[in-house]
This record gives C-alpha cells, sequence and structure tokens, in this order.
C-alpha cells in the first residue's frame, strides 16, 4: 500500500472548510495533515478554533491540529481552498505561486480564462489549461477550480446530453439552505417560504454552465454557443438543489436515446475508478415524482446526479429535472474528485 | 342599500367549500344561505359535518343552516361550486339545466368549448359564450368557471403583456401545500423536501392559459397561439403560489414599458369596482428579494398578482417572478369575483 | 375628540423596534411622532435607516420621520424602548432622570426592586412601585417594564389561577423563531430540527412569574412563594409560543372552576376598556388539539392567551397548555398595553 | 459461522413493516424470507404491494418475496410484528398458539401482565414473565412487546437514574412526524405549527413506564410506584423524539453522580454484544444546545438515547432533555433488539 498523499485545507474552519475535513475522513488517497484559516484562528487547535456545525462528531484526527495562518510555507503541496470571496484570489495565487496545487472551492479564479473550470465526468480535458496557465503566470504552482454548486447539477444533467447539440436552456433551481453557509439564511426568511433571490447565482450558473460545456481550444475553453437562462430560488430543505430544466437541441433526439444518453453516460473518473466517483454519475429515477431532495440527495454518498420526470416540452424539445447534493457533490466532494482527477493526470508529480 | 343576493355552495363542507364559506362572510352582495354537499352530511348542521380546517373560526350565521344534498330546488339562484371533480359534471349541469347559474371553481367544464374559462380582469368578454352555451345545451342556467390556482397567477402575471404579442412561456411553479386540501400533502413528503410533481397540474397550466389568453371568435374562444411549458412543483409553503417565467414576445418592449404594463393595468372590475376586485390587481414590487409567499400572498386580501424581479432573459425577451394567493385569488376568490362581473353583466337577472 | 398623545420609540430600527412602529399604526390615543436609534443609523430617515422585516409595507407616516439618537432632548414624553440589552440600562435610566415615562420592553431594569413588571390583566397594582422609584432614585419619569415573552404566557395561563393557591409549576416551552429578532436563529440550526436550549430564557422566566404573581408590599414586590421549573425550547414556527403546563394549588379546585376560572377572568384592562385589551384576556378552546401556533395565535389581535387540554395530571393537580403571540402580546402589545394602563392611573399627567 | 435464522414480519408493507425490513437488511444472526400483510396484498410480489416510503431503495433480497396472509402455517418461527391494533390482538394470539415467538411493536398486548414490556437496557429481567404466559395462556409460543416510541426515549433516559429511587416525572415530548406512519400527519396541520395533541400518547407513556421500571415479582411486574405525567406534543421535524424530564429522586444524588450514570450505564445488551446493541446505550452530550433531533437522532445507528442540559430543578431535583430515534431505537431496532436477546436467553430454541 502506497503511503497516503498529504493535503491542506484553506480556510478550514469555515462551512466549506468543515465539508472537507468531513469528506476527507478516511479517504484512501489523502490524508488531512494541515489546516489554515484567519488569524483569529491560527495558533489555537482546530477543536477550538471551530465552531462544528455538520453532523456527526468532529473527526478527531483533525481536532488536535494547530490551525495555520493561510500562507505557504509548512503546508503540503496538495491544498482545498474553502477560503472566502474576500481573500480568496490573494490567499490561492499566492499558494499557486509557491508551487502548491490549489484544489479551489471559492468562486474567484473560476472564470478566468487560463483556469480549468471542472466537472470530472463532463470536461477533464480541461485540465489541458494548466501548463498554459503555469507558463502565462511563470507559477511552478497551479489553480484548478469547480463551479458554484448549482452549477454542477445542472452540467451533470446535461453532459450526457451534449453530443444532442445543445442550443438553449431555461433552468429554475430550488436551492437548499446549506448552500449558503451558516449562519446563512436567517429563519425568519425562510421558515415556510421561498427567497426568489440568490445574489449573483444566476449569472454563474449562465457562464460557468458555458465554459464547462465549452471546448478546448488550444490556449482557451470556447464556451458552449448556447443561451441559458436561470432563475434561482431559496427553498426550505436542508441539503440537495434541485433544477427544472427546458432544453432545445440541435438535433432532438427520441425520447429513449435520451434516457439512454442518461444511463449509459459513464466518463473518465469511471473509467480511472476515481475513489470518489461515483459508479453511476447520472442516475434516471423512474417514479414519476422523483428525485426529491430530503429522499434521494443522500445516495451514493451524494457524488451523483439524480434526474427524472424525461418529457416532451411544449416550447423545448424535452423538459426533466436533476437533482444534486450540494455540499457533497457541488462542493467539497467536487474538489476532492478533481484533485483525485488530478494525481491520476501526474498534475501534482 | 339593496337586499343581499342569495347564494349557496355546492361542497360547502370540504376544503374549497369552507374557503367559500370564509371568503363569503360579510360580503357585501351576496348572502350564503344554502350549503350543499354529499349524502354523508346531508340533514346535519353545517357546523356538525364540516371539520373546520381554517384559520379563526367557522362564520356563526353558516354554522347553523342545515346541508341539504347536492340537487337543486330550494337551492337559489346563484351556486358556487366546490365540488370534487368526480362528481362535478353531473351535479353541476343538473343545477345549470334547472336553471341556476353555476359559477365553478371544479375543473370539469374549464375547457369545454362553450364554457368562460374566467380571469375578469384579463378575458371579461369571454362572457360572451354563455348565450351559446344556454343555446347549444337547452339551458336557462349557466357554468362560468374560474382556472386552477396556479394558471391564475400565471395569466394575471401575463394579461398585462398581451399586447406585446406573447409567443414562448416557460413557466416553473413553487406551489404551497394549500392547493392540495385536506388532507392533502403527507408531511413525511413534504417537510424539509420538494416534489417535483402535481398530477395534472402542467397539463391544466399549458392549455388553461392559452384559453384565457386567446380572442372570443364568434362561437368559441381562439386560443392563443403561444407555446406554454410548465414544471410544476410542491414546496413547503402554507399559502402561495409563486412562478418563474421566462417569456418571448412578437414586440419586445423596453423595460421601462414592460415595468409601465404592469403598474398601470387596469380592467373591467376595477372600472366597475367590484368589491373582491383588488384596486391594482398586478402589484410589481422593487426589492430584488421580492414577491415572497409567506410575507406578500396575503396582502390585497390576497386578491392581487404580485410581480417581480423583472430583468433580461438570455434565451427570450424577459424573465421575471410572479405571486398569487392560492386558495383566494386562486379559488374561492377567483369564483366570487366572476359572480360580481356576472352581476354587472346583468347574467343573473 | 381628544388630541392624541405624542410617543416615541427608542431603538426603532430593530426587530422589536419595528413591532412597535407597526403595532402603534393607527393607535385610538397615541400617535408615534418621534423615532430613536444609534448613531449609525441617527439624521437618515426611518425608511432609509431601516430593513423592514415584517409583513405588510412600512407606516408611510413614519417612514418619513428622520431617525435621532436615543438621548433625551426633543423626545415625546412616553417612550417606548425596544433597545438593545447591551445599551438599555444606560439609555432607559437617562431618559427616566430627564422626566419621560420609559415603557420598556427590554430586560434589564424587570427584576429592579422599585421597577413594575407589569402584566396589567394580572398584576396592575404592581404600578404602586412608580411613586416609590422616583422617590428612591429622584426622577421625575420612570421606567415601567414587560416581562419576557414568554413569561407572559405563563403569566397569563397562571393569573386566573391564583386564587387557587400556586404552589408548583413545571412549563416547558415551544418557542417561535420570531422571538430571536433578526437574523436570529440560522435555519441550518431550526430547520425541520428544535434548539432545546434558550440563553437565559429558562432563569427569566422562573424569576419574572414569581415577580409578576408577588404581590405589592408597601415598599416592594412580594415573589410569589411557588417552585417554577422551566424548559425552554426553540421550535420551527414563525409567531406564537405554546407552553404545557404542570400546576400544583394549595387548594385543588374542581376542574369545572378552573374552567371557569379561565373564561370568567376579565381584569383592570378590560373593566376599562383599554384600546388594546383582547376583551376576554384568556380564551379556552375546547378541541382537543387546540391552541395551535400558526392556526391561533393572531386571533384577537394577537393580544389574547389561549389555553386548552386542561386536564388531571397524575404528578401535580393539572396539567394544560397555553399559547400567545409573542411578538405582539409578548413585546410591543404588552408595553403599548401597559402604557394605556398608565394613561388610566394619570401616571402620564 | 452458523446459519442465520429465518424471520418474518407481520404487517409487512406499512410504515413500521417497512422499517423492519430495512433495520433487518444485512442483519448478523436474522434472515427476513416471510412477509405477511392483509389480504389486499397477499399473493402479490413484495415490491408490488409495498408503495417503498423510505430512504434509498427498498432491499432487492425481500423485494421478490410473495406477500403471505397473516395466518401461521409456513412463517417462520420468529415473527416481528408491525401489524395495525385493530387487528393485531387476534393475529399475533393466533401466532402465540400455533408456537410462534411473537416480537410484536404493536401496543395491544404491552399492558397485559404475563406480556414482557421491554426495553433490554432497562429490564431484560421480565423476560422471566414468558414461562408464565405460555402456562397460564397454553401457548407454546409467545408474545414480547417494545413500549411506545416516546416511552422508550423516557425510560432509556431514567434507566441508568433508577437506584437514585425515582419519585416523581414530568415530561413533555416534542416528537417527529414518522412516528405518526404515513401518510400520517397532513402537511396543513404541522408546517410551521405545533400540535399539542397525540391520541393515547400521554397514557402510554405513563403506564408503560412505570411497567418497564417496574419489578418483576414471581408471578407479575410490580410497577414502579412513580408519578408519571406526560404533555405530548408532534412538531414538524423528521426523526427524533425529544423529551424534557423534571425528575424527583428518593435520594437525590450529586449532579456529578447523575452524570456519571449516564455515562457509565451497560447493561445485558452491552455485556452481550448483542448486534443491535449501541456499545454505549445513554451517552451524555455536554453542549449546551445538544442533543438536537436532525444533527443527533441518527447516530450510533439511531439505536442509542442521548441525553444533555442536565441541570438543577428549582421543583423537583433535576431537569435534563433525552432524544432517541423513533423509528428505529423506537420501533423496529427495538423490536430487533428485543429478539437478540431473547435468542441469548434460549427462549428461540
Amino acid at each position: 500500500m502506497q503511503p497516503k498523499i498529504e493535503v491542506g485545507v484553506l480556510g478550514a474552519t469555515g462551512m466549506v472548510g468543515q465539508h472537507f475535513v468531513k469528506f476527507l475522513q478516511g479517504h484512501p488517497w489523502f490524508k488531512l495533515t494541515w489546516v489554515g484559516a484567519s488569524d483569529r484562528s491560527s495558533g489555537k487547535k482546530y477543536r477550538d478554533a471551530t465552531g462544528w456545525r455538520l453532523g456527526g462528531e468532529m473527526p478527531s484526527s483533525v481536532a488536535d491540529l494547530t490551525v495555520e495562518d493561510c500562507k505557504p510555507g509548512n503546508a503540503p503541496k496538495i491544498v482545498f481552498s474553502a477560503t472566502d470571496a474576500s481573500v480568496a484570489t490573494e490567499i490561492e495565487q499566492s499558494f499557486a505561486k509557491a508551487g502548491h496545487v490549489v484544489v479551489s472551492n471559492s468562486r474567484n479564479h473560476r472564470m478566468e480564462t487560463d483556469v480549468p473550470l471542472l466537472v470530472p465526468e463532463v470536461n477533464a480535458d480541461h485540465l489541458q489549461l494548466v501548463p498554459l496557465q503555469q507558463r502565462k503566470r511563470g507559477w511552478k504552482g497551479q489553480i484548478v477550480t469547480n463551479p458554484n454548486c448549482s452549477t454542477i447539477v445542472l452540467t451533470m444533467g446535461l453532459g450526457p446530453l451534449k453530443s444532442f447539440g445543445i442550443r438553449r436552456v431555461v433552468v429554475t433551481t430550488l436551492q437548499a439552505i446549506s448552500g449558503a453557509g451558516y449562519p446563512g439564511v436567517p429563519s425568519m426568511d425562510i421558515n415556510a417560504n421561498v427567497i426568489p433571490f440568490i445574489g449573483g447565482e444566476e449569472e454563474k450558473m449562465q457562464v460557468e454552465t458555458q465554459k464547462i460545456l465549452g471546448e478546448f481550444a488550444g490556449d482557451h475553453i470556447q464556451p458552449l454557443d448556447a443561451g441559458v437562462s436561470a432563475h434561482c430560488n431559496r427553498v426550505p430543505v436542508v441539503d440537495g438543489h434541485l433544477v427544472t430544466i427546458s432544453v432545445e437541441f440541435a438535433n432532438k433526439p427520441a425520447i429513449a436515446d435520451l434516457l439512454d444518453a442518461f444511463t449509459r453516460f459513464r466518463a473518465v473518473p469511471q473509467e480511472r475508478k476515481l475513489p470518489s466517483a461515483p459508479p453511476q454519475p447520472v442516475i434516471h429515477m423512474p417514479g414519476n415524482d422523483r428525485p426529491q431532495p430530503r429522499r434521494d440527495a443522500e445516495r451514493e454518498n451524494g457524488m451523483a446526479c439524480f434526474v427524472g420526470r424525461v418529457r416532451e416540452c411544449p416550447v423545448f424539445d424535452y423538459k426533466f429535472i436533476a437533482l444534486g447534493h450540494n455540499t457533497v457533490r457541488g462542493a467539497a466532494g467536487a474538489a476532492v474528485l478533481n484533485a483525485e482527477l488530478m494525481v491520476t493526470e501526474g498534475l501534482l508529480d
């Protein structure tokens, strides 16, 4: 058995950071040995610096780590970034400059032309941007990102359909409260209510989707030439973003072919049997009222995308729904899967 | 002061029936003097036959009425129908045949070619179908219907925009649990969850919208020639259906003109100051996260449609959200407003 | 018609302050003409300084008031205090010293020996502390307080039973999220959950209840010599605190007498027909599953206490439940009723 | 490795039956080979007869079983009973008479003087009733029961304290909706609400607790001579019953001794390492706001009881809270643990 690869988490005390800590527990390849956070926390034990908000207990192997400043130095080569957008640009670049592989869940670098925005089942080849990034920026290290949580659900649902020529997409999201972190959404706002607005979310879904579904074109990603319109809503659900999708294709498939495309879809993470990859990334549920967030999001360790209600759309070609676990597949799990992909690409050597 | 017009409610003991009873309380023109229900209840006092599920107390003036069979005879000329779809066809037709004006919230006759499907602010002129209906069916009475609750919200949101030439609409609903009646949705299904399916709802929204926005064409309604695609979802909200709308026009207006169309929209119910008509039927809320079901649906006595978040749509022309109170404007209040309109048309003479 | 009495609100921009603004709208005796808040807000229009969180719209008569510093000077004689506990001691005392009548919802002075802690239906006579307070502190003004929101529900439920000799009370609360203000309870904590802890609440319920049910003893309130034990919980309900009560009496009444005591209970606010007083302060609901927060808390303008499920207790004498609206009867409405009582006592002259 | 013991489930298609099916999946000792249900289902495959309502998928090994009538005959010796109370008396007795070991979750026989009402950590010795039961009733088989879900939480919380002499207990429950089965509680009743009544629940908690904490006295159980008063409430929580407890002892311990009693508590199931027994049956959580249903009920496979907030009670000696998973430890898991205990007692030979 190979020794595990040591990894760190930037912004480890916040909600997303806690999800990284939890998701990495017992990981077969990676061992979390370093946690970084803001000045306020550094120097304390992780257990003392962190108000643990997740179910279950704080992993004991992490609880006794001393929180470090978010500065390169003694950090391991691979660092996952859960840093707040207000500081992520500077922190992530300083680590990449110092030779670290920064696998980031933050939004800051997602739309940079030389930074891969990865959903490994959909666009693993976008990793080809990395050498360009290193050359252009003079970095020995690198930054690789995963999309916004709602974008991941949408692009995993659309990924298997790419060959039909996606032309137009109208999507409405029903997003869980955990997507807003902690304290996040006040209960007075969301109890028995819907909040029909999430700041910046619609714009992110629209442009990130085009980039993820786009093509590597030598020195940049050519975004998919498809119209994407998002309506984003917060609903009183704990975990699991559900989206309704109407889609128009260049080549409308028969419905059987569409279902087949979902069910047979396998990609690089499955071929390489990456440890966090779901055996079947997109699962079609035949029940007429499934998938549902509370009942389905946690299946497959929260790493699959569930689709259902596939039917003809009177306006476009088809409509259907998709569901994914926003804090697992949509955040920490996404980044860890990216890192696993990068290991198999030799990008960490 | 004129004496009030006596009215009855068919199916008065069920949830929708209770909403009629509540809404008619203190009505300036109508006085509820007759309640009909199934055999199981007839002969009992309304208070004994009815498990009152609404907030507040059962109106005392109704509590002592004796529940009658749902058969014409001693019923007043105007009857509101809250009967279950399984029996509504037969009951409503027997009353119309016997000379009653049946103002129905049931779905059974909505799509009949000679039956008006009314949203008084949008298509009051569809009442011209009534003489045709009476002639064709040989009835002295008549049946007039109001749409499904989610359709009302959509058509009130689209009504002011009709002059721009509505061509395509993609709509996703987030519907309140009260829309499913009582016992309705089991809490095990909807607590902290979304149910992405409501049986028959999408089809109803699609065809009803086309009929309501259509034109009276001498002997029938010419449906609007526009594609309408609906995604219907149940969310854990008590009252108020929220819908997200993307719309394409034949003549795309400037956004200021669109907002103006909402805000200046007035129609027959406002001109005639019908007692249940909201002074301003469509209210634009400028806040970036409004309207919201729990905070806004009950305003204006639950009879207005609230719109917000009007913005460019990357796929169609504009997108926005609309909200309405599903058991008031979407059911009992809708039917009562229809009856008020009919009074002013002389249809009850 | 007499001119209205001008009043002010200290801490007017916060959640409790907003409840005062809303509750005072259209008040027959009082006119809100002055709003005070922290430095951060002073000098702005109320509409600009305030993120309005309540249902409905901000009252337009208040929206254009200029927010003042929380310092006596141009404030009207009567000021309601919704100030935060961290500053309430100093602010309220400075106003009282300057001759103002401070009717406070803050906790800071509640347990002072010379400050009335009022529930007007239960202990209106405790206002006799005021002259003592003025003499002792050398104030021309005065401070009068209302209890914590959960205490009000408990003491209104126990008030009618005082003559039976209350000896021991075990109470468990199920408290609404609105009691924690805004942003208050994070939705991640309370969605589909219970939080079995509210900081300081149990201690407040225990000692405040003894003081409220105690006797004016010449120069102080002799607390009721009864054991009171509280278990406080937050539940995912918007408005309305429900409490379960087991109570032991010195003289156990027959159950019919207990029910009679609830139903016949009337006190000073009812005798004097104070405008905010509910005609019947304690309403017994006979249904075996009532009262319920969502269905009942808002009845009677939110000013009554609803009791139900009265039955023998195997451990003490009786057990029952009580419900009250925490932000109305439990906060703003309580203070306004206190002020109305004080007007009729001539304490504002 | 020993062959597994075959078991059956009576009432297997209902909600409790489904919980048995799920809980028995992969059980190390028992293999579910027989499912019984009402006439309506018998003869069908389990997959066709059952609307699966639980998270995850129906276990495939059970899906293809043919549902049998609830009559002895080809059923295995051990049957778990999840039958409805309306038929449980007759069905369970017919199986016991025919020589089966009926391990029942139904309430019908719980309070029979010759039927054990077991919580294996608390009163394993009550199994001594079985020979008496067989002799008295002339049965070769037997009926053993587990308590009501809320009673289990209370008695596991009180069990470790028995040696201090429990004299009086006042308990208020905050019970999850899953306790009411499916469709169970209508969402219109419980959304953002509390229902302060659960039919028959308080009476069950009171008498069952006294029996469980009672002593085997040769030919019957001498109930604990302690007053128990329960207030039962339904709250909008999916799984996990939380109870607040005030308790009076004959010998009041120091608080350290009370905490010690919780933490050190081990009993027969732990000594014998029964497969479903939690290693530590009662877990004290030191956080001031724990345990909480959504965050804690599922820990320890849902089989432990979590206690917290232990503090002095101004009326009795101590107060604290307890939490347990109502459909696991409070139903299916309880019965399976009973059966495991019985295996080790040789009662199945």
